[in-house]
């Protein structure tokens, strides 16, 4: 754990400049845009420890390292995102001195997170080995105006001396990968092209063949005077830049301003990529830097009053929930159903910026109520668009009749992890694939998503559970033989009940959306079942039967449902239990040990739970909870917001925060030792959940918002807004009342501790706090 | 399945040249001789499809492709097999054009392997372009009697015309391998060296610096007359050879003489390699190939009276199981105690070439009846040696104390298997390597071994059981969680009956061999149990706890042991009940179907009613066996052999005969298309147990050999011959009787059918044949 970004409500800031927190550093001050980000490497050459990182949506490299070679149905590959061409790059030479951060000595160093705005900020002042002193101040940011494009404004200002600068703005893609084994390179130049103020370099991926064109345009201006450039190009292979000299003046300030652009064969027809790239470069050029940044910050001030969360009485955890609020609408825009999150987003390489269940199960709540419909309609999207694949995904391994297996992992619907009781067992994947279209239409209550597009997916989903299940002789009942639930700490077990449930509830919620879509829709239903070749008789039937025979794994003795048969095989013993020592298992344990000790990576039994809540008593809630919170570690970081829902669910308000504390600041404190790697993107959805759903009890029931609210200890107050049916509802909880303000026109109704408030359009109505035993609290 | 191998008792033979066949034959005639070992690649240049393949023992390359990166326990590397230089190339050039059986008329092709003299020959009548016609005879073989050196005899007869040839005998060390991930190389070349008759390449393996120094020396003769060289050397790296030319006339044979070495720097230092094997070609060298393969034909005739199995009535059966011991005795001699059996032998690249429990449980009762019990003894002093590494692999995991866990796949007694489900789990290995130690013990009657070398091992066994098993409080007995059978359609399962069987047997004989050395070396033990730090009061009564209160997976209502927890949940398909185009399920099937499925892919439960089978009843027996038969798919070769020694014990002849056929003619006639790959080494093994375990049910048992014999319908008869006590006795069962013959001069006392016989030195004696419902069968 680090404890060295100053505390801000909406900065992020770093003082003073530390070699070793670099890589944690350039994490966490990563800038993205949707379709593009980065790290926050250096603009000029730093030669100290660094992992440099950029990369565009939807571009990846399939690595071929054969596994399980033997075993039918893996996937023909892993993917990896790539790194891809780095355009922030400008070398700054001092007379004859390179500047690099490394070598010089560095003072007044300040690094800035403008997340308000949206932008980049870095200021130092560089003492050269003769004691000259050059102040720099770089701004960057993608823009998510211009998500195509990025730009820098590089300010250099020689303190106590007169020097000829050369500064080479660059495009580097001579990169490659820091994972690639055997150090395989990804990139092919196709072309190049260097003017005296720009450069366009076109790079193609090897084996997947995806085209990027990255283009750079600068101006360079020396105490306000736009200069004439005399540049000269420079290039090798896989590189352009342009060599510039201005004479720098004492206290008289340099500006490199650059324009860049990342265009990808994805979105335009490859013969076209130069001349786009020239067009887009020609006009956020035109903008010029000042005019790009303010869109950009007016862009961030309408995504701010959508999301925002404000903390009072609490600066560091404002600045960690705005954090990741910020890093999360960095990441997906939800402006190209082709794209979706990576659970590091574009701040690193690690699990190949492809798509999980993280996805739906945890990203899928902070964007229903944060973003227009649109945002998570086109996450349901994608996944409606690999249907086909996630049917012969599901044929490849055995099954027919247009069952479907959405991947583990993928990029473009395809399967791409490389692990059987991952690839081929933890399919409860498939679930919360049916879990997020109901949520979605829960909470927008847009039912016509079903005949467009959710039916088809819930009818292969429900076809695969149908094949999945078997009927076991011995118990009389449908088992599910084989999987790895969401507790990734158990592989290859048989009937675990989370698996069992969802595979159930995915079964009667085919059911119900079949039967809504017949009445509603009834021509398009008749055209879908002939697509599906569905039989609505014999299915439906089939799949009842397996729902009312269905076994699930219980414990008598505990009265819990069983994670998984044979669970109570294990040896008991509890988190409590273990020595600091040991933590965390996953780098302290071998993995046999793991595997066979009773300890639960993240919530299994209680992701059912909080998914199924309603179906279960209070009781049966408390019992669960009370038996897998001790057996739990978790060491995903999607695992604590379940378990602070719940514990808030519960009452249980000391422990709900402790759970929220736990992944708010996970990166900004490096809590894990591995933020350097990357931000845990998809876990800082489940932050926002910790707060939304845990402390404000957030619910969506029968078309209404439901709050059961309480204020964590140390909090003066807390309020956020939420978009809930096309208007923006700002829920404001402090000590004293619940105040609901309706920032549109609409009216909406709002249950607060089960009582139901009218919220006229730009009106606020206050509740009354309540504490857990009910008592309603007064002014103390 | 192919069928182009002609009969005969004592060779294989392909005659006529099929290209599509070739790699086929490339395995099937692969020579070696413990030490190294080689596929029948041709001499000369050969541009059809070929697997070049040259084998040193003992030399190995470690792969690190990364998989499952983040877990812990994970061995550094996965070992390789290193394709090694090439000694057998001789280039022919007749006038200009190459001699290449892929580009030339092939007519009269002959291969033979002549395995009562322990060598290949091959014949054919090249048709050139031109129509001139070459004969061409070539004889090698590596030599048992010099294990570092091979011969070839290579013969060129023009039968049609005068030409200058151009031969170039040739090391050709720049070679790969086929299975290497991203096309790596795993050679560098160190030193070279070329003569006018003689050539040395030595090269280095990369990663683990292996020195290989591999020599060539030759001589020429025309018309019978020796020719004097004036050869011209070639060189390039990792590539040595002599150009010499040789006037060829009509009907004159020009006969090449082409001696090589193989020196390791296993054996001698890096300094001496070159001139060691300098020293080795010239011993070769001077002795002349008609002097060597006399002494190859001479030791190989030894071999055969200690290996020989003789079947009367039935050439093909003959011919396959002679094969079999052939290839056995050519790839492990016995000699080294650093090397072990690969499952493909000298004859692929598959399986790396590592030790697998194969070694223990197949091939040591082979080596134990058919060779002096130094061959294995050492290879349990192979794992002896290995202990301080299992010990270290087991704390890797977590153990301690002392407790070992043997690898399952090793060359250097480090695990070098990269899949968890078998790596960190089929533990199962560690029991076999306790059962042959008891094996050698109860054949060789040689106890001193225990308080020498085994009692270590037993100690470091039986304590890593110990502390793999937990109490489950659910059960209240001990259980054993997350293991994979010698059934590897199954992973991670709980209670594996076979492991929790085996793993109470290692404790049980553990605690029997404590008690044996505190008594017979009472010193001996003082010092081991000091050594191990051993407390043979606490660790016992702690194992006898364990022993006492193990819980065995058991079904009341099939009155069978379960193969493990749930097995009964499966669906309860047979295998007769799979269609034909499922077979081979790994072939047909998605690795997850397989896992779920109730399908076994070789002996499991019946593994262990094998080896402990005094312990169950006939009807035990029966029942068991008739449970799991119909549901295993013998999808390993090592699997039949199991079933038909216990179809014989149950007198299912018919049955046994069945089994036995599975593997009997598996590489001659590539049932399963993967002879090209290389040959099954080990179940060659459990071939040899079919005939000698189950047809002639030989037991060792009270320090006698029994034999409950039955001859195969379509057999006359068989004998053959067993090492026994310093003895060889052979054994014919025909209709009529069973007649044992003490070839030495030790009296042994035998049983047959339960009835004890003394069998002098240098006599007979017979008994009468029974048949299985105990008639006594007089002549028909």
């Amino acid at each position: 754990m680090k404890n060295y970004i100053k505390v801000d409500e909406w900065k992020i800031v770093e003082e003073g400049f530390d070699p070793h927190l670099n890589k944690i550093s350039e994490s966490i001050f990563s800038l993205g845009n949707g379709r593009m980000g980065q790290r926050a490497n250096f603009e000029e050459t730093y030669t100290g420890d660094t992992l440099q990182g950029n990369y565009v949506a939807g571009v990846y490299y399939p690595d071929k390292t054969r596994v399980g070679w033997w075993k039918n149905g893996y996937p023909e590959y892993f993917a990896k995102v790539l790194n891809a061409a780095n355009w922030t790059a400008i070398k700054v030479r001092v007379g004859e001195e390179e500047l690099d951060l490394n070598t010089c000595t560095v003072k007044e160093f300040r690094r800035v997170l403008h997340m308000k705005e949206g932008f980049l900020e870095r200021e130092f002042v560089a003492e050269l080995s003769d004691g000259r002193k050059l102040k720099v101040n770089s701004k960057r940011f993608c823009s998510i105006v211009d998500d195509e494009a990025g730009a820098i404004c590089y300010s250099l200002t020689p303190l106590n001396f007169d020097a000829t600068f050369t500064l080479t703005p660059a495009i580097d893609g001579d990169v490659k990968n820091q994972d690639s084994n055997y150090d395989e390179k990804f990139w092919d130049e196709v072309y190049q092209e260097t003017g005296q103020d720009n450069a366009i370099l076109v790079l193609r991926t090897r084996k997947t063949g995806f085209e990027v064109a990255t283009g750079m345009m600068f101006s360079v201006s020396a105490g306000g005077r736009k200069q004439e450039l005399q540049s000269r190009p420079l290039s090798s292979e896989r590189y352009v830049a342009c060599e510039v000299s201005v004479e720098g003046k004492q206290a008289e300030t340099i500006t490199l301003c650059k324009y860049a652009v990342n265009l990808s064969s994805e979105n335009y027809p490859s013969q076209t990529l130069v001349a786009e790239a020239k067009r887009t470069l020609q006009k956020v050029c035109s903008k010029g830097f000042e005019k790009m940044l303010e869109e950009q910050t007016a862009a961030w001030d309408l995504k701010w009053q959508e999301s925002d969360i404000v903390i009072e009485g609490d600066v560091a955890a404002q600045q960690a929930i705005r954090f990741n609020i910020f890093q999360l609408n960095q990441t997906y825009t939800g402006e190209d159903a082709r794209l979706n999150i990576g659970p590091k987003g574009f701040t690193g390489e690690k699990y190949g910026g492809s798509t999980y269940w993280d996805t739906e199960a945890y990203c899928v709540p902070f964007y229903l109520a944060t973003a227009p419909p649109e945002v998570t309609r086109n996450l349901l999207i994608y996944r409606y668009k690999h249907l086909e694949k996630a049917i012969e995904n599901a044929a490849k391994l055995g099954f027919k009749d247009g069952a479907a297996l959405y991947p583990m992992v993928t990029m473009n619907g395809e399967e791409c992890h490389n692990e059987w009781e991952i690839t081929f067992e933890e399919i409860h994947r498939n679930g919360a694939i049916a879990y997020a279209i109901y949520n979605y239409i829960r909470y927008t209550g847009d039912k016509e998503y079903l005949a467009s597009y959710g039916l088809e997916v819930l009818v292969g989903i429900a076809r695969f559970w149908k094949q999945r299940v078997n009927w076991s002789d011995a118990r009389s009942k449908y088992v599910m033989l084989g999987v790895t639930g969401p507790n990734e700490y158990e592989n290859n077990v048989n009937n675990n009940w989370y698996t069992n449930t969802i595979a159930c509830w995915c079964m009667e919620y085919a059911i119900e959306a079949l039967a809504h879509v017949k009445s509603a829709f009834p021509e398009r239903y008749t055209l879908l079942t002939a697509k599906m070749n569905f039989d609505d008789v014999e299915e439906v039937s089939a799949w009842k039967h397996v729902i009312d025979n269905m076994y699930f794994p219980m414990s008598e003795e505990h009265g819990v449902f069983l994670q998984q048969d044979g669970f109570l095989d294990k040896e008991q013993i509890l988190v409590k239990d273990l020595s600091p020592a040991d933590r965390p298992l996953n780098q302290k344990w071998s993995w046999d040990r793991i595997l066979r000790s009773v300890f639960i990576k993240q919530a299994d039994v209680l992701q059912g739970i909080y998914f199924f809540e309603d179906r279960f008593s209070e009781e049966t809630i408390r019992r669960n909870f009370d038996f897998y919170e001790p057996r739990t570690v978790h060491e995903s970081s999607l695992s604590p917001c379940v378990h602070a829902i719940l514990a808030a669910k519960l009452g249980d308000e000391a422990r709900a925060y402790e759970f929220y504390l736990r992944t708010s600041r996970l990166d900004l404190d490096d809590y894990n030792n591995d933020t350097e790697d990357g931000l845990h993107i998809t876990s800082m959805a489940g932050t926002w959940m910790s707060v939304v759903e845990g402390f404000a009890g957030m619910r969506v029931r029968n078309n209404a918002l439901r709050f059961n609210p309480f204020l964590p200890g140390k909090w003066t107050s807390f309020s956020f807004n939420i978009l809930f049916r096309g208007s923006i509802l700002n829920v404001l909880i402090n000590k004293e009342h619940i105040c609901l303000s309706n920032q549109s026109e609409k009216a909406l109704t709002v249950f607060v501790f089960d009582d139901p408030y009218q919220v006229e359009g730009g009106k606020s109505v206050k509740a009354a706090y309540r504490t857990v035993d009910g008592r309603i609290e007064t002014k103390s």
